[in-house]
């Protein structure tokens, strides 16, 4: 079977997007197909597999499956880059378009030089701040620089929701948070029934902070959009940065720049960028 | 930049092939392009690069740059892809040709279903025996089940060059193999002045053999051409399987079969798969 794809990362987080307004796959062998075309060994080599389709309910829809062929609700690096695909290849002609995603219908704007899109800025929802949305074990409504106690480290934690979980800790110095040693534990901590993605937080000013991520069920990545949200909301809760202010997060996969505005909703902006399009050779 | 190449392995040994027949690309640039498209992140994903170019030497030359952009030698499954490829793209119009390596010209023969190439078999060349020459400190001219202790473990190695070292050490279950604990303390022994490959083998049958491998600056990997062969040399050298033969090697990522010639040359039959074709959009 010959599959056209492209492949494009947001921040080094990279997907192989099939684009479902010219092409079509069978709904039985998505999982599969996502497994392999993500198989550097043997496949094309990504994060996972996107899938861009025509829908009724927005300008574009998207649906993501991760490496190991689950079906994920949202991804902020995707979104970033499926609205740069629907842009440069016409299936919308607008700069501010909606795409519907498996968590709801989400606005996109691009950013162009000349035919190119250079930056995206998606609406990343409001956040969920109270403790039983996160999910997190305990009795006060909110977790802001709450003790918390990590194999007889004394931490002191804030977590918020982005749709998906994250226990947030500042620390002085970025360099020498102890991301290996306590994100496996922080991940799997019982405290936490779904699992929760940990991020480490050096603050430079208030709008400007470094940023390390331990993701649930992948480990340290480079970049994961929905934690620089919830880094950023948690740096404003604690009293660091400002609302409606952009704060620029470093990540190791590069900059993303956070807004959580006056209404309540975050909006994220960073770059999108294409590495290749081609057709994959899929052997079943 | 706009590269064109397809993508290509040999038992999940996986190479992003550029065609100098129809393309070019220029020297100073090759370390940054190879470390570029094996990167999974921001690039393709692979484990390196291969030019396959003219030559005045042989009917197609091939360079080697692996995932880090150092050039290498010579590998047992890029040599099987770049000689499907060359017959596929009729780079060559006869089905046993010579392709030219950094390590010297290597004759090759593909085998067709239809049009397609399925296998191929590579000559390996002769393997080194002596002592010296693999290289490893000591004095016995060869090296066949001599007792080697690693960290109180007592071995019996047998030690083979095929143009890079390789260690090989019997065992009696693969599945039970120290591969992990090990691998790499021997691959790093100073009794191996440039290092080696470590490899466990279970002999199934005088023709049949169980592999798994510890490769030198790599780690536990699918597979290793030139690994299997070593095994197949260490094999015969010790009694368990026979020149002339061909020794079906099971590797993690699937089967190669192996043959010591009477001449003295080792002859290397396996798989070669295309996986995908496409333009790299090369920002440097």
């Amino acid at each position: 079977m010959e599959i056209p794809y492209t492949k494009m990362h947001g921040l080094g987080n990279s997907y192989i997007f099939l684009d479902l307004f010219s092409f079509s796959v069978e709904e039985s062998v998505l999982v599969e197909l996502a497994k392999k075309v993500s198989d550097i060994n043997t496949g094309i080599g990504s994060d996972g597999l996107i899938l861009i389709h025509p829908t009724a309910a927005a300008d574009v829809g998207m649906r993501i499956f991760n490496k190991d062929g689950s079906e994920g609700k949202n991804c902020g690096n995707g979104l970033r880059c499926v609205a740069k695909y629907a842009f440069e290849n016409n299936l919308v002609n607008k700069t501010q378009f909606v795409i519907e995603t498996r968590a709801g219908n989400v606005t996109a704007e691009v950013f162009l030089d000349g035919d190119v899109v250079e930056e995206v800025t998606v609406d990343m929802g409001k956040p969920t701040l109270n403790r039983r949305g996160i999910p997190m074990l305990g009795n006060d409504e909110t977790v802001i620089s709450e003790a918390f106690e990590v194999s007889h480290h004394p931490l002191e934690l804030t977590a918020v929701s982005m749709g998906n979980p994250h226990a947030v800790f500042f620390v002085e110095d970025i360099d020498e948070a102890p991301l290996y040693d306590l994100g496996p534990l922080i991940t799997n901590d019982e405290r936490f029934p779904e699992g929760v993605n940990v991020e480490f937080i050096e603050i430079i000013s208030e709008t400007e902070m470094h940023f390390r991520v331990w993701e649930r069920g992948s480990g340290v990545t480079q970049a994961c959009g929905t934690g620089a949200c919830a880094a950023a909301v948690a740096s404003i809760l604690n009293g660091y940065a400002q609302k409606d202010t952009e704060i620029c997060v470093h990540l190791s996969g590069g900059d993303l720049f956070i807004k959580w505005a006056a209404d309540g909703r975050v909006w994220m902006r960073g770059k999108a960028e294409t590495t290749t399009t081609g057709t994959f050779y899929w052997k079943r």
